[in-house]
């Protein structure tokens, strides 16, 4: 019998279930939130990862020059390789190369943006129905890939007890035969953590007993205040394969501009050809990064002098004590000095604030009485704290301070064991 | 019983099923072709849809000016919004509104170049399973990205002889209910070609009449000859919805700057929110483009003269009139002449040209013996054609037709069909 060809007989176009799937925790909070700010007081955000923000760290000229002179020469208006210049791979792996973990031209692949490092990573890695090692709290586009990919997300603890370090036993027991990446977030947004070389040590351990790569989301290397070494995951391996994940986005200033890349390291030929290929076949999809910032990165990376980036981790180290010291002395919250990145993290004693149901109703609340925006650590998969982006101007960082102090003066109630205490 | 967990005890990274499915049949074919061109004549490379690699095509000063103004402004180096600048937005909304289609920021979405417009406009209409209509002879894009999400690809006919238009009969016998999108590239890669009026209208009956949404690919609008008119799909639409996708790539000779657009048309509100929505929610996956292109773009699409656009239109006419009537001269090669574009399409009389054995076999052999490339037209799904880029400058233009006529007079041979009649 003819096989009769069914079809559509009335407009029916549905969102397909990667577009349902893919789920921005960030927005869905916040958009869920009132943002009601206090009409007697501007409102002070400091939720926003992007330093840009208030104008007070504006990046360096010598990479506004670079940029000018990119587009001057008129050498970088047509397509680069999907992978990017050779000549800007180059000068990236001459930056990051150390003898202990030397890359060449080809182990770099630029992208457009650290995310769409991450984003080729996890895909060159995993398989829907592989599950991913994501760090809790953690920044929240691991998920947010992972999960429109049908992979798995397992989180990891975090130990804020012991400056974040990650809890390896319990990271250990995470680990199956379909676990295909581990996600290691140094220095880490949201903590401003940044591990010692020990317990990065301790980590590659895990990962070389079982056998699990690493994604190293290094977006804030070397963004770490004086006294903190913080080498690079690669630096201390010799068999565990890392693709570590960066770009011009935070140390230089310019996260717009979408510049990121990957560094393959390998030095045990574990990956293998198929997973670099993996690479290149995935960055033909829509091609990377812009190539007026590729012919600039040479000079960028040559020229920016080592006073900006010095500048930039004072003022960050300088920000973060101010906040630490002001809310250590606020009662109720407990405040995690950061070592290195932007950011800080909170701890809220919840039993403390009757008033409020949990960290995004805090937060919010804060918004109202006092026009001071926190990011509530919900976002991170981690509630009951919230996280303070450190790079407002030191005057708009104190008063944020002395008006969440007023607020959790307001708020604050003895802990209410203690009143249960004298019903017993 | 207690659950033994299982784990990999050695190293076995593979890469992702979708890096392996992500396929480039250009990469694969030209990777696959021996390419030794003759030491005696210096290599004209036909090849490449990159206007701006002979450096007779410079983009307008304007556009340069209104680049060094976004950077020197310092107001573009943060993070813009997942889809651009609000700004930004509008801007292309001004510039490509009209009274039957009309515009406004809400739909347009900016995206890293076109190509990762058509990579959210295929992710967000097509589950895998469901299946796509692409044009043959047609961009290969389209196939690599909807394979490697596992959406099956349905190539329909364009035919040389109607200058490339559809074949909708046959169109029209693809369609079934899992046909979720049906992408019309106008003016064409690699055809060159322009459909009327009369012919986008039937298009669009198509669609209409079987409900399925269209992916215009107009990177090329308004990169029309003089003399033909080229109305976009959306200004003919009354009923189908169509996803508009474009950039700066083409028309303002800055391929590598990736800074694309998708134009939502929707004025029966088929697509409702969720579709919208769902390119909002992709958008985040990895952030769009580089925010200094945005921010220069509204200076780039108002400033940019006239006459830059004319000239560069007088001169791909012009050269493709030169390479059309040149090959039209060479006995065994049936060259279409295009309409906009910058492309030309060249069939070739197999059984004129017993030395080879497919277009492949031709142009190989070009390359070694004339240093003239044309890509095979076997990447575009479309045997037995070869593909001229028309951006070269004149005098090579010239000089590769003189060579290619060399090259084809010396292996074309009788049709076999002649001497087999004599044999009867
Ligand atoms: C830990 C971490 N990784 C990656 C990114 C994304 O970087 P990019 O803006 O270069 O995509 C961010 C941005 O905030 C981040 O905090
Ligand atoms: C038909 C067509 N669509 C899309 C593109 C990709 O454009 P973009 O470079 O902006 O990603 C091209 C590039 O050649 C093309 O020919």
């Amino acid at each position: 019998p003819a096989k009769v060809k069914s079809r559509r007989l009335r407009w029916d176009v549905k969102a397909s279930d990667m577009a349902n799937n893919t789920l921005n925790p960030i927005r869905a909070i916040v958009d869920g939130m009132k943002l009601t700010p206090n009409p007697d007081k501007p409102m002070i955000a400091l939720s926003i990862g992007d330093p840009t923000v208030f104008g007070n760290l504006p990046t360096d000229d010598a990479v506004l020059q670079a940029m000018k002179d990119a587009i001057d020469s008129q050498k970088y208006n047509g397509y680069a390789p999907s992978v990017g210049y050779l000549k800007s791979r180059q000068a990236v792996a001459n930056f990051y190369s150390v003898p202990e973990a030397p890359l060449e031209a080809q182990d770099v692949i630029l992208t457009s943006g650290c995310s769409q490092a991450i984003e080729l990573a996890i895909n060159v890695l995993c398989n829907p129905g592989d599950n991913i090692l994501v760090p809790c709290p953690g920044f929240s586009l691991y998920k947010t890939l992972a999960v429109s990919m049908g992979i798995e997300v397992k989180l990891y603890n975090l130990l804020p007890e012991k400056s974040w370090e990650i809890d390896l036993q319990q990271l250990e027991s995470l680990i199956d035969e379909r676990t295909s990446c581990l996600i290691v977030t140094n220095p880490s947004n949201p903590c401003g953590s940044v591990f010692t070389r020990e317990h990065l040590q301790k980590i590659l351990r895990v990962a070389s007993k079982y056998c699990v790569p690493i994604l190293a989301d290094e977006i804030y290397r070397d963004m770490v205040f004086p006294g903190c070494s913080s080498p690079s995951l690669a630096c201390l391996s010799s068999d565990v394969p890392i693709l570590s994940c960066g770009g011009l986005a935070k140390r230089w200033l310019v996260p717009g501009w979408r510049l990121g890349w990957i560094l393959i390291h390998d030095r045990n030929d574990v990956f293998g050809s198929k997973i670099r290929q993996g690479l290149v076949k995935l960055s033909q999809r829509i091609l990377g990064a812009c190539t007026i910032v590729q012919g600039a990165l040479e000079s960028i990376l040559n020229n920016t002098p080592q006073s900006f980036y010095s500048s930039t981790i004072s003022f960050l180290k300088s920000n973060s004590e101010i906040c630490y010291k002001e809310l250590s002395l606020v009662p109720g919250l407990n405040p995690v000095m950061p070592a290195g990145a932007m950011y800080l993290m909170v701890g809220i004693d919840m039993d403390h604030f009757p008033d409020f149901t949990n960290d995004v109703d805090f937060t919010e609340r804060l918004v109202t009485e006092q026009s001071v925006f926190c990011l509530p650590a919900s976002a991170f998969e981690y509630p009951n704290f919230f996280r303070v982006v450190v790079t407002v101007p030191e005057e708009l960082m104190l008063q944020a301070c002395a008006r969440i102090r007023e607020f959790c003066q307001r708020h604050y109630r003895p802990r209410s064991c203690d009143s249960n205490d004298l019903d017993q």
